[in-house]
C-alpha cells in the first residue's frame, strides 16, 4: 500500500512516499521558493538524489513536478492508495485525524485564525492534491490533535472567560505527531510500557515545543493557541510579556499583520543573534565569540531547561527526557547545557554517549534516575500511519 | 527617628509611620477612592482604628487628611525625619534605592512606559509629599531594584535585539522589597546564612510573582517588563500567547489603552471566575461548586507550581520554598495544592502546621528535604529601612 504524505507551506511543498507494507520511504523531497522566479526541487528517489532549479509558479505545478519524477520511477506501475496531509491547526474541533471532506477543508481554512502562517497553505495543499488524486482517500493529520485533551487548568488563558469561549482562545499545542512518536520510541528504548511512564519530550528545531507526556498522553505543552508561545525559536519570539506586544504596536506603529510578521518571522534566535535563524550558524558564531549569538544560544537552553523543571512538577517527577528534531537530535551542546542543572532531578548525562553516538539512543549513565534519550523524529511516517489507520 | 512610608496608587494613598529606633509602626492606613464623591480614610493610630468617609478630591488633600490625624496624635511633638516612597518601576536606571531629586521624579514619570498603571501615581505621590515636607530627605524605593542584576539569559525577550535596546524592553521583575524581605526571614527561620541558600519565594496576593533567590540574590522572577506577565493574578492575565493580544486587538477592535485595560483590570481570576478578583470570594464560590471559580483556583495553583519547578532547575535544586502576601499567607488550600505534586523535589508538607499555625513559621515536616515556610511580608518596613540606609 502506497501512501503519499504532503506538508504544504506558504511557498513550499514537502513530500514523502511510503510503502506501508514495510513502512519504507521510497521517495522524499521538497519544492521550495514556489512563486519566485527560480524554485528549487530537491528529492531522493530510491536512494538517488536529484536537485534542479526551475520556474514553479504555484503549488499545483509543484505537485505536478513531483509526480512527474515519481511516475517515471517508483510510481510507474503502482498507484497511490491514499494521501496524508499535515495540517497545523485543528482548532477546537479535531482531536483526531480525519478523512478529508469539503467541510474539513473549510474548517482548516477557518482555523487560519489560530495559525495564519500555516493553515491557509495546508488547505491549499489539500485542495491541490485532491484535484490531482480525486479518487483516493485524503486524510488530514493535525499537529494539535495529540494535545486535544490536556486539562482545562493547563489550557485556559487568564483572559475574560467569555472572550475565550467566543473565539476558541486556549492552548492548543503543536508538533503532536512528533511528541507522540518520540514518546512511544522512548518507551521502547526503556523497555517499559508507555502507559506507565512520565516523559518530557523536547522537540527542538526551527520550531520548538516541549511536552509533558503522562502514560502516553499529552498533559501540557509549551506552545499555545498558536505556534508562537513557549521556548524561543528560529524566528519566533516565544513567551514574552503581553505588554511588549501592545508597546511595540503602539511605539512602532504596527498593525495586526506587521506585528504578526515581526514576532513570527523576524524575532527569536534570528532577532537576538542578528546572525541567522539556523542554529548551526549561531553555534559557529557563538564559538567564535559573537556575544549576541552566545546570548541566543543561552536563551534557548535556558528556556528548555525551565520547561523541563516546570513539567516535572506537572508530572510529579520524570522517568525520561527525550530530545528530538533538528537541534535536539544534532546539538550535543544544547543537550549537555540543558541537562547541566538537572542534577537535583537525578539526571546524569553520559558525555561520551551524548557526544559520539548517532541515531536513537540513551545518553544518560546507567545509574541516572532519569533516562535521557535522543530519538530522531519521523512526523511523515506518523502521518502515513495515521492515514492507513 | 520617624520615617513616613507612602505608597500612592491612581486613586489611593497608603501610609505607614515607623519609629525606626525600635522598627515599630506607630500608625498606618490608607485613603481610597480619591477623586470620587465619597473617599474613605481608614487608619490605625497607636493601636486605635479610625474610619471615615469624606470628600477628598486629590492626593494633596489625601495626604493633608492623613497628616492632620497624625499631628494631633503620634506626630504632635516629633517631626518626621524622612519619607520613603514605594515606586513600582525603576526602569533600566535604578538598581538601588535613591535620594529623590527632580531628575528622579522625572525618571519615574518616564518609566510609566513600562508601568502605565503605577508609575504616574507614584510620581504624583512623591511630588505631593515633597511639597508637604520640603525640608526632609525623600527616598524612592523601587520594586524592580532587587531584580536589577538577573542574568541576561533570564531577562532578554526573543524579539529583535535592536528593539529591546531602543525601548529598554526586558524582564524587570517586581515585588522586589517583598522577595528580599521574606528570603532574609526564611534564612533566619532555617538558621542558615542567606548566602548559602537556594530559595523560591512565592508572593501570592492580588498581584503575584515568584522569585528564584540564589545566595540572597534574585536570579529570575515571573513578572516581566511590566507586572502583567507570569502567574495569573486578581485582574491581570499573566502569561498568554502573544498572538492572543494581537487577536483580541484585531477581533474586538481594541486600541492600546483598551487592551491594556482589558488585560490588566478585567482579566485574571476575575475574568475567569466571573465572581471577584478577591481570592477569598473565589474560594468560597469554588467550595460551593462554582465551576469557573474552581477553574480560576486551579489556574493559580497550577501556575505557581510550574514556576517552582522551573526555578528549581534555575537554582539546580531548592532548599526552601516561602509563601507570602495575602493569598500566600492566608490560603491553606493554595499552599497544600501547590506543594501536592512536589514530592519528587523532596517536599513534605506538615498538614497540621499548614492548617493551624499563624504568622511566620515552617510548615514542612522535619524530614522534608525542602523546608516550606510562611512569612508574612512587610514591604513598608523594608521601605523604611531602605530610607534610613
Amino acid at each position: 500500500m502506497l501512501v503519499l504524505v504532503l506538508n504544504a507551506g506558504s511557498s513550499s511543498l514537502k513530500f514523502n512516499l511510503f510503502d506501508m507494507g514495510k513502512e519504507l520511504s521510497l521517495a522524499e523531497g521538497m519544492v521550495e521558493r514556489i512563486g519566485l522566479p527560480e524554485a528549487n526541487l530537491a528529492c531522493t528517489i530510491e536512494g538517488e538524489r536529484h536537485r534542479e532549479s526551475l520556474p514553479i509558479p504555484s503549488h499545483r505545478e509543484a505537485l505536478e513536478a513531483i509526480l512527474e519524477r515519481l511516475k517515471t520511477t517508483v510510481l510507474h506501475e503502482t498507484p497511490i492508495h491514499a494521501v496524508g496531509h499535515r495540517v497545523v491547526h485543528g482548532g477546537p474541533k479535531y482531536g483526531d485525524s480525519v478523512l478529508v471532506t469539503e467541510e474539513v477543508v473549510r474548517d482548516v481554512e477557518t482555523f487560519a485564525m489560530y495559525a495564519p502562517l500555516h493553515n491557509p497553505a495546508n488547505a491549499l495543499g489539500i485542495r491541490t492534491a485532491m484535484a490531482a488524486f480525486p479518487d483516493v482517500p485524503h486524510v488530514a493529520v493535525f499537529d494539535t490533535a495529540f494535545h486535544h485533551n490536556i486539562p482545562d487548568h493547563a489550557r485556559t488563558y487568564g483572559i475574560p472567560y467569555e472572550l475565550s469561549q467566543k473565539y476558541g482562545i486556549r492552548r492548543y499545542g503543536f508538533h503532536g505527531t512528533s511528541h507522540a512518536f518520540v514518546a512511544a520510541r522512548t518507551a521502547i528504548l526503556l523497555c517499559r510500557p508507555l502507559r506507565s511512564l512520565k516523559i518530557i519530550t523536547c522537540h527542538i528545531g526551527n520550531g520548538t515545543s516541549i511536552c509533558a507526556v503522562n502514560n502516553g498522553k499529552s498533559v501540557d505543552t509549551s506552545m499555545g493557541m498558536t505556534p508562537l508561545q513557549g521556548v524561543i525559536m528560529g524566528t519566533r519570539c516565544g513567551t514574552i510579556d503581553p505588554s511588549v506586544v501592545e508597546m511595540l504596536m503602539e511605539y512602532e506603529h504596527l498593525d495586526y499583520t506587521a506585528i504578526t510578521d515581526l514576532l513570527n518571522k523576524k524575532s527569536g534566535l534570528l532577532g537576538i543573534s542578528g546572525v541567522s535563524s539556523d542554529f548551526r550558524e549561531i553555534e559557529l558564531a557563538a564559538d567564535k565569540g559573537n556575544d549576541r549569538a552566545r546570548l541566543a544560544r543561552d536563551l534557548l537552553t535556558y528556556d528548555v531547561r525551565k520547561f523541563i523543571g516546570s513539567y516535572a512538577t506537572v508530572l510529579d517527577g520524570v522517568d525520561a527526557i527525550t530530545f528530538t528534531a533538528g537541534i535536539g537530535t544534532h546539538s550535543t551542546y544544547v543537550r549537555a547545557k540543558v541537562c547541566s542543572k538537572l542534577g537535583f532531578l537525578g539526571v546524569k548525562l553520559d558525555p561520551e554517549a551524548n557526544e559520539h553516538g548517532t541515531g536513537e539512543r540513551i545518553i544518560s549513565t546507567p545509574d541516572s534516575r532519569v533516562t535521557v534519550t535522543v530519538v530522531p523524529t519521523n512526523e511523515e511516517l506518523m502521518i502515513a500511519r495515521e492515514t492507513v489507520r
